[in-house]
């Protein structure tokens, strides 16, 4: 039989948010904008408040986007102890510090004190749910990464992983739950640390560091350089279309070509990978699967249709 | 004495783009946007026709964004020869394939062709105007970097960066032209392989292509990764401040506590700096820079508006 929910994603209606910083406040937002009950428990002092305050400011924003029906903040509570926190959650979302040892602890301690149906999603930026969950001794097939990107009530990713022990049906139970939520979801095929979008992120945030460190660039150059920049292609249709598109007719083949001897130049501290056959052809190939065959003229025109959208809409900055 | 410019930015009328790919065709159709008259060379086969064809794809974007009074495709001539394209230039815009050998000759012979007063920008992606322009006898005071991000006619941002042998009076017509053509100029105090928006790509570019080549990740989880993730509050803010409003009230200083020790971890194949207290230091006071003290709470209220207005302005893809 192995590992089963508890409640089919359509029937959860409560959620248990372990952790009020910045990320779990998020999250709590979301989720009451969703329509769901949510309990949140943080040993912090001045957590309650400052969740609140997080929730309040999110408010407008989620109300313009469009509020699930029943959606209210009086629905948020506040718990004394992390298991009244989980006790009768249909989802529990952990959001603690970012300490390897914390996080086994935490999850350990919800592994015990949720119902084996439930699953038990965390917010961890990077760490793999193998190396996170060896201490939990429950039913840690329920343990799956979660990872949001701030503010999780605005940003859709989520990537959803799991580890060694894992079962597939916890995972997919997760997907769905978050699809609900309205999120796009990310389904990892494997347990790499950093996941995705934290890897690539982190690729470009530690080059910006170096560069800080030396004095190539300062703080408002490097975000200049970004915004006014790749970022606008990046938040239209990622890094590798980007460079589908700037090859022309030609695409990513004429891309590869053209720019594959500057994976040679010392244009970042990270050295790239060869530039094989197999290499150019998965990136090939995978560009035209994303595109489904659509020629880059026209693709050409629906991205620069919503660089327009967007430039208008950031016009107000 | 040192450099003077031929004409001041003001009347700059007539451009010469040298090189007609998809970034040379893009600066023909921000320039003709812009009211101005433009001559194109290149000597490979078809290249007037693809310019046509790419300056009529841009045309109903930059139309929509606004054309300059006088605005129109029929001031688009052809030239047989570089030295005529560049006759009576009043700014020469080259980009010609990325290789270096190829960018040294091609700036020689601009050098050689155009009015000692006059401009010349190369569009390289990365290298650097003193190693471009070591074969330039001329007047190699007035040949710099003028690096867009593809497609110049819409995304912002242009690079400007001189060599050993740059004027500084050079680099301020440069910066103010490309002002007046309505882009967003970052004008670089250092001569950095990359520059700096580069840097910052080729960084995740090559963390993305390693995770292509392990099979760690797809090109389409790549792309939605960023493009559902971190790409959209780059598109906003950059990443230092998008960081600054992760780290809640206590800012990016409480974010760099909270993250410091991630930086020891996997999470990319590029090794972090040390996070020293300088470095520290000037994060810190970067973002309260650049945040102009604006409270998190306050640039939180902000990214978010822009954030839905942004997801809003996305929907129809």
């Amino acid at each position: 039989m192995g590992w089963q929910p508890a409640v089919p994603v359509e029937d959860a209606r409560r959620v248990a948010c372990i952790g009020a910083g910045v990320i779990g406040g998020g999250w709590a937002a979301l989720f009451l904008a969703r329509g769901l009950d949510v309990t949140v428990w943080d040993p912090s002092d001045g957590a309650e408040e400052s969740v609140r305050r997080a929730v309040d400011l999110a408010w407008p924003s989620l109300t313009e986007l469009g509020l699930a029906a029943g959606a209210a903040q009086d629905r948020l509570a506040f718990a004394p102890s992390l298991a009244e926190a989980v006790a009768d959650a249909h989802f529990v979302q952990e959001s603690a510090p970012e300490r390897l040892d914390l996080k086994r602890r935490v999850l350990a301690d919800l592994d015990r004190a949720a119902a084996p149906g439930v699953v038990i999603a965390s917010s961890t930026s990077g760490y793999g749910a193998t190396e996170m969950t060896v201490e939990a001794q429950g039913t840690p097939e329920r343990l799956v990464v979660g990872h949001p990107f701030n503010p999780p009530y605005l940003i859709p990713l989520v990537e959803v992983a799991g580890g060694e022990r894992t079962a597939a049906a916890a995972l997919e139970w997760a997907g769905g739950f978050y699809r609900r939520a309205g999120k796009f979801v990310l389904s990892l095929a494997h347990e790499v640390p950093g996941f995705v979008g934290n890897r690539l992120q982190e690729a470009l945030w530690r080059e910006a560091l170096h560069m800080l460190a030396t004095g190539e660039a300062s703080v408002m150059e490097i975000d200049a350089a970004i915004r006014e920049g790749p970022g606008l292609r990046w938040a239209l249709m990622g890094p590798c279309l980007t460079f589908h598109l700037a090859g022309g007719d030609g695409g990513m083949a004429y891309m590869l070509d053209h720019f594959g001897p500057a994976l040679e130049a010392p244009w970042t501290r990270l050295a790239a990978p060869p530039l094989t056959d197999a290499l150019r052809e998965r990136l090939v190939t995978g560009c035209d699967d994303e595109s489904a065959g659509q020629p880059v003229a026209d693709l050409v025109r629906r991205r620069d249709a919503q660089l327009v959208a967007l430039l208008k809409a950031r016009a107000g900055r």
